[in-house]
């Protein structure tokens, strides 16, 4: 159904890519997560089990592919990447408390709180967020301290009330009342599409690229984060716990409004495919050095987990 | 006992210049926290219950007053105040969760999560914590963004893991096993310590102060910090409920060891006394610019809550 957006060699070739910058990421991951020899070891060793091994690293790898597209040095890049996924690992974190979505699985493995405890798992939450900003404040010159200052102004946008964690609370909000299309949309668009927007043009704003580079990848993160969760909601609904690493099927079960359950399965898949397609088209600016991008938003709706 | 520390005339003022930018810094925390028309604007609501409306502002007194003595705009300073406050704020949210302390009172009012609910207020908590960074990063030229850049690492530095997170991580820890008596001052000099000495050093960090100067003021907060707890010690010991505006005694009953329970009421005041004489000690350099710092030393050991 793809054949027009990305070649298979293309889709081979983006395998490797995302398996190679998230080992790259893996590592300034590790490195920037010391264990001390205190007592407060314990809440890094769950920031390092929430942080460290495993996940697709994709919001790091887009972060990684946009500050390549803008010209961007790939070692802050990297740290960039490193701050990105640490957020995200806090976001799962705290979503997966038993106050939140009470998940005992992520990624295959024990969720942080129940391998630690909840109070582990919390403050280990905050601490992720907490290095994140710090990560991205280090700055080495006033010139490079004013596109850090912008990086994270971007980055809090995506991440406090008005973002992820407001689209968490809609999303909370949602287990209460049915909400129609535009609102499924609204609160995807904050609690996991502010994120992958801020990761898609965060590297125009490393690189201080023209705003109309950095609105075309704002664009393309804004169609590719609707598509994720899109095709979030079918896998949600189709596939087994075992490939998702996760509990299935929770929110069909919760009777909470999904893609799925407003455009049936085959108007959500549908969907997703558009929106790809549309995220394609932001790129056409760029030539060959964006096919990864491009892929990657295949890769989206083709997903198996 | 502390004539030799500071006239009643100079702790009478500094009563109402507390109160006056405890005022102020309300006035910046309620215009930077507005309330949201979407479904988000329950966590808001749980941010500015939070936030707002109470706290003596001690953090943030120390940010303005500090900035006072080294020439940075009250304007700038008040924003950090904020931000601070923000911080603290978070904290205490979810420091009273019931995974972590259980507290239903805050201030003589019921603690966030027994306001709003778990999932909300650890959101809140999430989302207030997130907005600290972003009103931190808001610079106007690339010398003001640098001086950023390094009050947002010195304000990481002081939260994350190696700071109130970790402190707070290793306090968990201490319900299992005794701590001696340097292992409660490092405790502390994390859990509340890393943050006063923050706010006590930030003013010389936005004035952009010889390193002299931050250091003294450092160790000034270093100093009113470990005070502060020492008398919070003795307050929790002492003091009834309905003064502090939260559960007392909790330390003692659950078996914690404490700066009261390693050298007992009388040796804990004293303690107190002589760490508040060190941190007015630090002072030397100024003149009586630094008067109000000089009252606030006594005030954090003659407090009644």
């Amino acid at each position: 159904m793809n054949q027009t957006l990305a070649e298979p060699g293309a889709r081979l070739e983006l395998g490797a890519r995302l398996s190679q910058t998230a080992r790259e990421i893996e590592t300034v991951l590790a490195a920037l997560l010391p264990l001390p020899a205190g007592p407060e070891r314990r809440v890094v060793e769950a920031m390092r089990y929430a942080a460290l091994g495993g996940g697709k690293r994709l919001r790091g790898f887009l972060i990684v592919e946009g500050a390549a597209l803008c010209g961007a040095p790939r070692s802050g890049a990297l740290r960039a990447a490193a701050s990105v996924e640490m957020l995200h690992a806090y976001s799962l974190v705290h979503d997966d408390l038993p106050a939140m979505d009470d998940d005992d699985l992520r990624r295959g493995q024990p969720s942080c709180h129940r391998r630690f405890d909840e109070a582990t798992a919390i403050l280990a939450g905050d601490a992720l967020q907490t290095r994140a900003f710090e990560v991205l404040a280090d700055a080495a010159t006033a010139e490079d301290a004013a596109v850090r200052c912008r990086l994270i102004t971007a980055f809090a946008l995506a991440s406090g009330a008005d973002g992820m964690v407001g689209g968490q609370m809609i999303d909370m909000e949602g287990e209460k009342t049915r909400f129609d299309l535009d609102q499924v949309r609204r609160l995807h668009a904050l609690k996991t599409g502010a994120l992958i927007r801020f990761s898609a043009e965060a590297g125009a704003i490393l690189a201080d690229a023209p705003v109309a580079v950095r609105d075309s990848l704002l664009a393309y993160g804004r169609d590719i984060g609707t598509a994720f969760q899109v095709a979030d909601d079918v896998l949600d609904a189709t596939a087994p716990a075992e490939v998702l690493g996760k509990t299935a099927g929770k929110d069909l079960a919760a009777g909470k409004s999904t893609f799925v359950s407003l455009l049936g399965i085959d108007g959500a898949r549908a969907e997703a495919l558009r929106l790809a397609q549309a995220a394609v088209a932001h790129l056409g600016s760029f030539g060959p050095e964006a096919d990864a991008l491009r892929a990657l938003a295949v890769h989206m709706v083709e997903r198996k987990s």
